[in-house]
C-alpha cells in the first residue's frame, strides 16, 4: 500500500524537474545553444566567465582562465526574492569546474560582505578546497561565518597586505584599496599573459571618507599609460546619475541630527556596513552618548572588526540595555539592525513593542541610515507607521543625507574609466539594465561600443594575444543553487511552484477508502484543507465536495493499479473545476486512494 | 469516521480567530479600548469616521453623520501586500452601519478609481441599496464596473454636473472640479449644520493639465472667507516635497520621445491613467502615427470614455495589432497595461516574447508612462531586465518626465491650506506616516497643531456648534474584509497564516490507518508532501519520517476519541521537531489518524 502520489509525481517529471532547477527569470535561449567545455578553452587565450552576478545583485563569482590556471574574484550569494518562496539564499552553481579542481590557482576575495564571500562555506569542499587570499578583515569577516557551518575542509584563508602581490599560476595579482561601505575592500590588477585587466569588486569615490575606506587614487592614475586591456567594472549604481555622496557629509548630517535630539536616538542600518556604524560611535563619542549595539550579526561585526583594529572606541562607549537608565535619555543611541523592515530583526521588534528591553517613547528619534533595498518598499512603511503610531520623529535619507551608497553612480564611473583609460570595458554586477546603463557611461566617456561587454551569467569572454576579443558563441550550463535550511540543491522548480499555488489557495487533501474485495467507497471521503477557505462557515461547500467525489468514484473501477491512477486524476480534475465553479479559487488538491 | 481536522482545528480556534480576521499590521490597542456605537452619535454633532483609507492606500470610504443623516464619500477597494497570500482585493467593513442602513442619505464617488468606485458592487446591498452620485464619467466607470458582478439590488446610480448642488438629509454638497490623472474628479463641498467641511478627494493642481481635467480653483479661492470648519485632505503625496509636475511638461516629453523614435513605440501606463492616454493619443495624431490599445481594462475603459465624449480620437487612428503591417514601424505606438511588472499583463508578456501578436524587435522603444508602485520594484526591475535582453530602448520616469502623479505634493498642499484657510485640518488617504507627513505640511503652513487630526480607521472626529472638534475616546471595531475568487470574508487570518506556513516550507500529510479491534497500524504510514522537498532524491528522509511515526504510533492505544486527538498532536509536534532537526525546514505536518 503506497500511495505516496508526491513520489510518483516527481517520478513523471522528473526531466521537466531539469529545466525548471533554472530560475523562471532566465531566458530559454540558453538551451538551444551549444555547452561550452571549460576544460578545452582556446590556446594561449585568456578566458573569462561569471558563475553570477551578472544577472542580479549577488552570487558574484567571476573566474578568468589561461591554458590550465584558473583563478575566481569572490564567491557570493543572493537573497531570494519573494517569488523563490521559503528559499534562505541562492548561490552559484560550479558544476562547470567538475574535474578542474585541481586547476584552481586561488581566490581573492575583495571586501567582506555576503555577496562576495557568501558562498564560501557551501562551496569550498566541492572545489577542493582552494587557497582564498583577502587583506585582513575581510578574511576575519570568512573566518567568522566559516563557524556556523559544517565545513569538512581545513580552512584555507590567507591574509595578504594591500601592498603584496600574488602569484597564482600564470597571473600576477596586485591591489588598490578602494572606498566602499566596509574596511579592507579593494579592487584588483591582474596581469595575464594577454594582457592587464583591472577587477573593481565594490568600489565607489570618496574623496573625505571614514577611517582605513581612503581609494589609492595614485594607484589607479598609474594604471592610466600602462595599456590596461579591461576594465571589469562595478554596475550597482550604475542607473544613478551624479557622484556618489561622501561619508564625511554623512557623518555632518549624523552629528548635526545626534546634536538637536532631545531625548534617544534609535539608528538603524545594515549590520556589514562597518564605516556607518564607526562613525555613529565617533560622533556618539564626541557629544557623550552612549552607544547600545543591537542585532546578533551587527553584534558580530562589530566585535569582529573591533578585534582587528578596524573599528575603534573608548572603554565604556558601548554598552548594554541594562545600563541605559543611568544615563539620560539625550545621552543613548541604540545602533541596531532591521532598517529594511525585516520580520524579526530589532527594529521591526521596537516598533511592535515586542522588544524585550526597549520601548518606543515620545521624544525618540528613529533614524533609517540606509536606502530601501528594492522589493523592500511595503516592509519599511508599515515599520514607519508603526514608529510614528509610537510618536517617535522618524528620519530617513529622503529627508537628509544620512546615508552614502557604497557604489560608484554614474559620474564616478566616469571618472575611473577616464583614468584608466582601458581599451575593453565590462560591467559587471548588477541586473541586465544595471550592466546595459553602465555600457551607455562607458560609451559617452568615448569607449568604443563593440569594445564593450555585458555578458550574460555563463557567457565566457575570449582575449586573445592580439588584444582582440569577443564573446564566446558557447556557454556554460548554469543553475542557480537554491539553499533552503540545510538543503542545498534539492528546492527545485517543482516544489517552489507548489508552494506558490499552496500560498495562493492553500490546498485541499480529499482521502477516500476503497474495500478490494468490492471497489466499494468505505464510508465517506475525509476532507483536510489548508489555507484555502474557512471551513467551519463553509460546511456546505464541504459537503458538495464530498458528494462530488462520491459521483466521480461511483463509476470507476479503482482496482487495477493503471486505473488508480486514472481515478486519482479524474478526481483531481473534478474536483478542481468543482472548486473554481463554486468559489473562482484554485487549491491544490490531493486525491488519495486508500485500498483495505 | 470524520478526521476532517482542518474543521476540528478551526473549531478550537473560533475565538482567536475573531481576532486575526484583523490584518497583522493594525495595532493592539484598539481591543481595549470601549466600542463606538454610531447608533447613538452626540446630539447636534457632526462626527465624521474612516472604514479605510487612513492606514493604507485604497478602500477609501469616510461617513459624515449628523443626527440621524449618514452621507459617504467614496466606497474603495485596496489591493493587497505580498503577505496576504492570494486575496484579490480589501474593502471596508460597513459592520458598524447594520441597522442604520436606513440613515443614510447618499454616498458621493469623487472620480473613478478603483480605490474610490471599487467596493460599490460588493457593498450595495448590504447598505440598502443606497443613492450613489457622481459625475458623468464616474457613475460610467462604476455602472461599467457594476456588469462583472452579481448584484441584487437595482442600480441607484445618479450622474449629477459639477455645478449642481444636493441635499442630502441636512448636508447640502456642492463640488469643485479637481486635476488629477482621470477626468471628472472632483473635490466636495460639506455644508453641515456645525459648518462648512471640503473633502477633497484625490486631486493636484495643474495649471496646464489635459482636457478636462481643470481644476476650478477659482471656486477653491472663493472659500477663502467663508470660515470653513474643517478640510479633509489627500495625502497620497505628501512625502514629496515640491509642486507636482505639470501634464504639459509631460505631453512635451512624450512628444520630443515619440518624434524622435526611429522604430515603433511600446508604451505601458496605468489602465485608469485616462489623461495619459488620451495624451499618447493626441501626440501620435499630430505625428501621423496609429495607436493599438492593448490590456483589457485599457480597452475598456477608453470605449468608455471615447463614449461619453472624455477621451477624443480620429476615426482611423485606433488600430488593431493585425493592420500594424500596413504601416512603417515609426507610424507605430502600442498602448498598453503590464508598466508595473504584472504577471500576465501585456507589457510582461510582450518581453517574454509569450503575446501572439507582437514581438520585441532592435529599434522598439518601450516607455514606462507610470511611477512604480512601493512593492513592485523587483517585478518591474525584472521586466526591464527583459526588455533590455531583446535590444528594446528602454525609457521610465527616471529619465525624463514621461509620468506625472496624480496627487498633491507638498507645496501644492501649502497653496491649498492657504487658499482655502481652514480652521481644522484632516489628513486623508494614505498610510500613518503619509497623514502624519501632510500634518507636519499644514503646521508649517500656519495651522495650529492641536487643530490637526490624523485619526486612524475606525477613529471619530466630533465637531459641535461652538466649532470645537475632538477625537472620540472610542472607536468602531472593524476588520479589514478579504475578498478571494468569490468568498467575500471568507479567508481568515488562521488561513492566511496557513498559506503563509506553506509557502516557505510546504506540507507533509501522514497517514496512518489503525485497526480499530486491536489498535494496531495497519501497513505503513503513506506520506505525502508538497512543496517541502524534492522527495526521489530524498527516500531516505521519507523512510526516516515513517520510521519515525510508527514508533510514536506504537505506544499509543488509539481507541478512544480523545486519545485519538492526542496522538494526531503527538505525531505533529515529533515529526516537526524531527524534521527541523534534519533540515532546518519547518513544512506544515498533517497527522491523518484513520480507523478501520
Amino acid at each position: 500500500m503506497d500511495t505516496n502520489s508526491s513520489q510518483n509525481r516527481n517520478q513523471k517529471n522528473i526531466s521537466e524537474n531539469k529545466k525548471t532547477l533554472r530560475r523562471p527569470t532566465k531566458g530559454k535561449s540558453s538551451y538551444k545553444r551549444k555547452i561550452y567545455d571549460l576544460r578545452n578553452t582556446p590556446k594561449d587565450t585568456l578566458v573569462s566567465f561569471s558563475l553570477g552576478g551578472q544577472e542580479e545583485v549577488g552570487i558574484n563569482m567571476i573566474g578568468y582562465k589561461y591554458n590550465d590556471d584558473i583563478i575566481f574574484i569572490d564567491m557570493g550569494l543572493e537573497f531570494p526574492d519573494e517569488e523563490m518562496l521559503g528559499v534562505d539564499y541562492i548561490i552559484p552553481d560550479i558544476t562547470p569546474l567538475r574535474g578542474l579542481e585541481k586547476n584552481i590557482k586561488g581566490i581573492y576575495i575583495t571586501h567582506g560582505h555576503y555577496d562576495h564571500i557568501g558562498a564560501i562555506p557551501h562551496l569550498i569542499d566541492k572545489l577542493g578546497n582552494p587557497k582564498i587570499y583577502g587583506l585582513k578583515l575581510t578574511i576575519g569577516m570568512i573566518k567568522k561565518r566559516q563557524e556556523e557551518f559544517r565545513v569538512k575542509s581545513k580552512p584555507n584563508f590567507i591574509e595578504i597586505d594591500i601592498d603584496d602581490t600574488l602569484k597564482l599560476g600564470v597571473f600576477k595579482l596586485s591591489f588598490i584599496r578602494a572606498s566602499h561601505n566596509i574596511p579592507d575592500s579593494s579592487m584588483v590588477i591582474i596581469d595575464s599573459p594577454v594582457g592587464k585587466i583591472i577587477h573593481t569588486g565594490d568600489y565607489k569615490f570618496d574623496m573625505t571618507p571614514v577611517d582605513f575606506n581612503e581609494t589609492e587614487i595614485h594607484k589607479i592614475a598609474a594604471l592610466h599609460n600602462q595599456k590596461v586591456l579591461a576594465l571589469y567594472a562595478d554596475s550597482t549604481n550604475a542607473d544613478q546619475p551624479g557622484h556618489q555622496i561622501s561619508e564625511l557629509k554623512v557623518e555632518k548630517s549624523i552629528r548635526e541630527l545626534f546634536t538637536k535630539a532631545e531625548g534617544r536616538i534609535i539608528i538603524g542600518t545594515f549590520a556589514s556596513l562597518l564605516s556607518r556604524i564607526q562613525q555613529i560611535i565617533k560622533v556618539s563619542e564626541e557629544l557623550g552618548k552612549k552607544v547600545v549595539i543591537d542585532g546578533r550579526s551587527m553584534k558580530n561585526n562589530v566585535a569582529i572588526a573591533h578585534e582587528l583594529g578596524y573599528l575603534k572606541y573608548k572603554r565604556g562607549t558601548i554598552i548594554e540595555y541594562k545600563d541605559m537608565g543611568r544615563y539620560p535619555d539625550n545621552k543613548i543611541v541604540v545602533a541596531c539592525t532591521g532598517a529594511q523592515g525585516e520580520d524579526r530583526a530589532v527594529l521591526m521588534r521596537i516598533a511592535n513593542n515586542e522588544h524585550r528591553q526597549i520601548r518606543i517613547q515620545k521624544g525618540d528619534t528613529v533614524v533609517f541610515s540606509s536606502s530601501v533595498i528594492p522589493g523592500n518598499e511595503r516592509s519599511v512603511q508599515k515599520l514607519r507607521d508603526s514608529l510614528y503610531k509610537h510618536h517617535a520623529n522618524v528620519i530617513n535619507y529622503t529627508m537628509m543625507d544620512i546615508h552614502a551608497g557604497g557604489h560608484a553612480k554614474q559620474e564616478d564611473i566616469k571618472l575611473l574609466i577616464k583614468l584608466i583609460n582601458p581599451k575593453f570595458y565590462v560591467p559587471i554586477y548588477g541586473t541586465h539594465t544595471h550592466l546595459k546603463l553602465n555600457a551607455e557611461v562607458a560609451e559617452e566617456t568615448g569607449i568604443l561600443k563593440e569594445n564593450i561587454f555585458t555578458p550574460f551569467n555563463g557567457q565566457l569572454l575570449e582575449f586573445n594575444k592580439r588584444e582582440e576579443a569577443k564573446i564566446a558563441e558557447s556557454k556554460l550550463y548554469l543553475n542557480n543553487i537554491l539553499v533552503d535550511g540545510l538543503g542545498i540543491g534539492d528546492v527545485s522548480g517543482i516544489v517552489l511552484r507548489d508552494r506558490k499555488q499552496m500560498s495562493e489557495h492553500g490546498m485541499i487533501v480529499i482521502i477516500s477508502t476503497i474495500k478490494m474485495s468490492t471497489g466499494d467507497l468505505v464510508g465517506n471521503p475525509d476532507i483536510i484543507s489548508r489555507g484555502f477557505i474557512y471551513m467551519n462557515a463553509n460546511k456546505k461547500l464541504v459537503e458538495d465536495i464530498r458528494t462530488k467525489v462520491k459521483e466521480t468514484l461511483k463509476d470507476s473501477d479503482p482496482l487495477t493499479p493503471a486505473n488508480q491512477s486514472y481515478i486519482k486524476d479524474k478526481v483531481r480534475e473534478d474536483i478542481t473545476k468543482f472548486i473554481y465553479k463554486r468559489t473562482h479559487r484554485n487549491p491544490m488538491v490531493l486525491p488519495v486512494i486508500l485500498l483495505m
